[in-house]
């Protein structure tokens, strides 16, 4: 018995989202269809709406409620200080750290030739737009440690630095917590190499 | 940085859906956020109207195209014999078994005061409307063999007995506590060969 059409094109939507297959894709469906009605319309609805009702901060690019964003109008924060990020995600843990006090500007990716993403589809030309309005000492490059973001780290740099901008990256070393003995050898390199006075 | 209101309701209506906590909701969430638009747009719609696109026989209560489903009027399927089972999701590793040809019949459930779910809220009326009508020989009950299914099937040998028609329960030869969706065929398909009288 196969299960009605509009049951298998929820399951082959459903297998649109990340980590989510045919099996997981079918129970979450099944369980979907033995909800109460109502319930599952206003998830769908939810859903469906997301793009709308979620606006970006036309000054930084992050996932707002109000545009400008609360980071990018709050009087507490460095306003020479920006500090680049792919996605709106990056800047959660920044946060928490309590070790920033500036702005963020959000690219939207990394350069990635191999899925086809190249400089001119991040907001590069934005973050230039921004610093050539004076004002900005530094930007701190906070891309990803992966190659994707290390190559996407020295395009920026390349761009920012001819503004007269100072362009800092990230330090690369252990994490915190962590054991030498289960330390891959790069990240025991890097922190070798960017050692510091105590 | 909270994340905005409407991302904050959508990810507290994902953890609606069977295991997604918090973060795998927050996971899917964003990832929507990334989606072309049509296409979260889409798969919205598709959630959002599931519960109306997926029709119920009017005769066994499978979920279906049409009414009454394939299963009902296939004329190369047994009369009299019905196969009562908690949820549409418990005929597919029947059919898949090849070891039955007659219909079904959906409670929709099962029997378990601790979660409110008394007889009255399964289809057990509509089966004995069914057999009141005549022809039936015989009713296989293959609820689950938890504690629940085991209940139902011995409320329901006590309400289908007296209208003269055999009863019979799928054989233990399945593992106890094990739900029927997640059974291969095999095991299904001799649990109904060595159905007993019960």
């Amino acid at each position: 018995m196969p299960y009605p059409k509009p049951l298998r094109r929820l399951v082959s939507l459903l297998t649109r989202l990340p980590c989510v297959g045919e099996k997981t894709a079918t129970r979450l469906a099944l369980h979907m269809l033995r909800m109460p009605r109502e319930s599952v319309r206003e998830l769908g609805e939810a859903i469906a709406g997301i793009s709308e009702a979620v606006i970006k901060c036309s000054k930084c690019f992050n996932i707002a409620d109000i545009d400008p964003c609360s980071l990018c109008t709050d009087p507490a924060r460095r306003d020479d200080l920006i500090c680049v990020v792919e996605d709106p995600t990056d800047i959660v843990p920044i946060e928490k750290s309590g070790e920033y006090n500036g702005k963020y500007h959000v690219l939207g990716g990394a350069i990635s030739p191999i899925d086809g993403v190249m400089p001119e589809d991040l907001r590069i030309r934005e973050l230039t737009d921004r610093l050539s309005k004076g004002g900005v000492g530094e930007v701190i490059l906070a891309t990803n440690l992966t190659a994707e973001g290390e190559a996407t780290a020295s395009y920026l740099a390349g761009v920012v630095k001819p503004l007269n901008v100072r362009v800092t990256r990230i330090a690369y070393g252990m994490p915190v917590g962590s054991d030498l003995e289960y330390t891959d050898e790069v990240t025991v390199g890097r922190a070798i190499k960017g050692r510091r006075e105590v």
